[in-house]
């Protein structure tokens, strides 16, 4: 069957695949658009209970991805990241259902305006429409990513990572029964039927087809998205996150803060991966011991390395690294204006939190740093969809345009604008 | 002067040109970032200070460009959007002040919650930073653009069209003159120095440089900035707007409303292109009679040439014209389903509108045309940041990220996530 397919005139060119799909997915986000919430949520909450009621089936393809995978030499971090059993795939299940809980934007009136000639004007909320989704070896995006593009109305086309092929197509038709099952067209959740990366660059080339991509993954990943794409891109870039202790910070707060901000777990893009330590402050022995004894390697500038001898030098690149790893960069800097300096010239602009009890210096970090997220006493690894309220996330956007921060359903959204009048001409 | 400069090291190289303006434009956009709402209206009422007090240069530069232009055999409606005098001056001074006094939207809060661990989270309004902004041969548009750039906190880098080079630099030195006596950085708002159209490349390449990218002109232009662009574009593509004339509409309604739409002006993005009308509409015949007494040269289907001798039929290739004349396509259709499949074949999706007095129908039409903007019983040539009351605009945005349908200051603005803590880790 999968041969059929692949051999089939439409895989054979991959730009009528792609065509052919975002067709039908117009179809169905046109269908989506004008669906009350409570259709979508009940979509949803049917595909959870085919999550879990096809848990064999599911689990079982997903030890065919492991198989292939331990055989092409993943490392166990990659097999970790595909690798289901009953718990996660219960907590999948679980937030399709949290996602159909929300609260729906599509028809939210943003503002409205009654004009002096007695027109009246609303902006309200409706769907992007189609949306391309490309991510890479963890399974549950594709659930994630059917559940947020559904409830906010959109249609999405799903490209998982090769290594996940037999997960998401398992996870993928539980979906098309939950969509079935409420009545709703099945091309609204569609993955990409073919691993040639071809299909890939269709997608990116897609206008007209796929009103935006959104591309889940390493670096390399959205590069190659950012620089392909002819369609619109709300691309996750770099978490690299600074954590300033300000001089007037409480010990307590900084050391506790510095080793959850680094430490809770190293891998997640709201790490923080640079610290910075204000040269007025008056316990940094504290910090970078705490840092070593949570078993963290400390590289340093000359003022850290003074600290302690398992302290080592850091180098020029330190401060671009997104380690994600229990790896810290720590600087001493020259109180408030040196942070903001160094946050400047390094961050990615996605996270970047200070820890201080003055509440001037707050005002003027949370006021001129120009990240994404920006926080008082509070740990960077807080910067996610869940942790703000939003019940899930397509990703953490680092770009200006459209959707900041931690994306969700809204920012699946856009508005249009109704004009209400009585006849009026315009003089 | 203007040869030395063109000689200059920065322009022979056109990338490092365009990274230099870029640079010292995110200088003075960090500053305008942190600048007080009085003080950003203080400068642009002092460059419209400058616009009145330097009229006489202005008017000279132009004078200039006109003569140019004449001699390059611009037709007369070229030459009309190029032409400056004491009126045009005077309305574009007015604009700026305009500008001055709308509600600054930098700093405004968006929405914010409260965690159950305490955080306290904010959406806060920023600007987008560095905005280029690209137009052809209207001089007015170097004020609007440098206007709304500034009071949203952005430092903008302009390119006008060739032809209004001595308007447009004398406009410019208008704004420096503004920013100086208001104390603010004239880097603010920059002209590139150079007609060379490698600039332009280097403009659409400039990430890092440029935050987005505003065309303002015809579909060449807009076309070759989407096709070139690596930085986000915010783009105005065509107008081909409909006017629906439902079997409910009011006679008189219909008849007033299809003469302004399509003949108010003939060459704005708002005019109607084609006008639909119900079978079951009983008056067609006084809407097309209406059209041709005002002038207007009227294509149509068979139902609407059988109605006036004076109707030539319409061919494939009018369904997805946009006129932007004095020329009109009708088609007759099979009530309002038969509108919603016009419109969603051949709309640019700018602008449609449905005449009824049916209300069901009025709301089915808001809802399922996917239009930047849709409307009831009002015309289409209200399409207009000024008549939505947002002061002013810097073009109707056709697409769906960031912001749809009229851009103003709220358009050229982005947000950033403030988090408020008292010490809270991720557990």
């Amino acid at each position: 069957m999968t041969t059929d397919t692949l051999a089939s005139p439409a895989t054979a060119d991959p730009d009528a695949l792609i065509a052919d799909m975002g067709l039908r997915a117009r179809a169905a986000a046109k269908r989506l658009a004008v669906t009350a919430t409570a259709e979508k949520a009940a979509a949803l909450n049917a595909a959870a209970r085919w999550l879990r009621a096809k848990a064999n089936t599911i689990l079982e393809a997903n030890a065919r991805d492991m198989e292939a995978g331990k055989a092409a030499g993943l490392t166990s971090a990659m097999l970790d990241r595909l690798r289901l059993d009953e718990n996660r795939l219960g907590a999948i299940a679980d937030a399709v259902e949290a996602v159909a809980a929300l609260p729906d934007p599509v028809g939210a009136i943003i503002d409205r305006a009654k004009r002096p000639n007695g027109m009246e004007l609303e902006r309200v909320r409706v769907p992007l429409g189609v949306v391309g989704i490309i991510y890479e070896s963890r399974p549950n995006v594709t659930a994630d990513a059917a559940a947020l593009g559904l409830m906010s109305g959109n249609a999405v086309i799903l490209r998982g990572g090769s290594e996940a092929v037999h997960s998401n197509g398992a996870i993928h038709a539980a979906f098309v029964g939950g969509l079935t099952e409420a009545g709703l067209p099945a091309e609204a959740v569609q993955i990409i039927p073919t691993q040639d990366r071809a299909a890939v660059g269709a997608l990116l080339r897609a206008q007209g087809h796929i009103d935006i991509i959104i591309p889940r993954g390493g670096k390399g990943l959205v590069a190659r998205v950012q620089d392909e794409a002819r369609v619109p891109v709300l691309a996750h870039l770099d978490g690299i996150c600074h954590l300033y202790i300000d001089g007037s910070a409480d010990p307590d707060k900084a050391v506790a803060l510095a080793v959850n901000a680094k430490m809770r777990r190293t891998g997640i893009c709201g790490a923080t991966e640079t610290i910075l330590i204000d040269r007025s402050y008056g316990a940094p022995q504290a910090i970078v011991d705490a840092l070593i004894a949570a078993g963290c390697e400390v590289r340093g500038d000359s003022a850290i390395t003074a600290l302690s001898p398992h302290v080592t030098p850091a180098s020029a690149v330190d401060w671009d690294s997104e380690y994600l790893d229990a790896i810290v960069s720590i600087a001493a800097v020259d109180g408030i204006e040196g942070a903001l300096a160094h946050i400047d010239a390094h961050s990615s602009r996605h996270t970047d939190a200070i820890v201080t009890e003055d509440e001037a210096a707050a005002r003027r970090f949370l006021g001129e740093v120009d990240s994404a997220i920006v926080m008082h006493n509070a740990s960077t690894q807080f910067a996610d969809g869940g942790e703000f309220g939003l019940g899930a996330e397509i990703g953490i956007a680092t770009g200006r345009l459209h959707a900041r921060g931690p994306v969700a359903l809204e920012g699946l959204t856009t508005y249009k604008w109704l004009v209400h009048g009585t006849g009026q001409v315009r003089p």
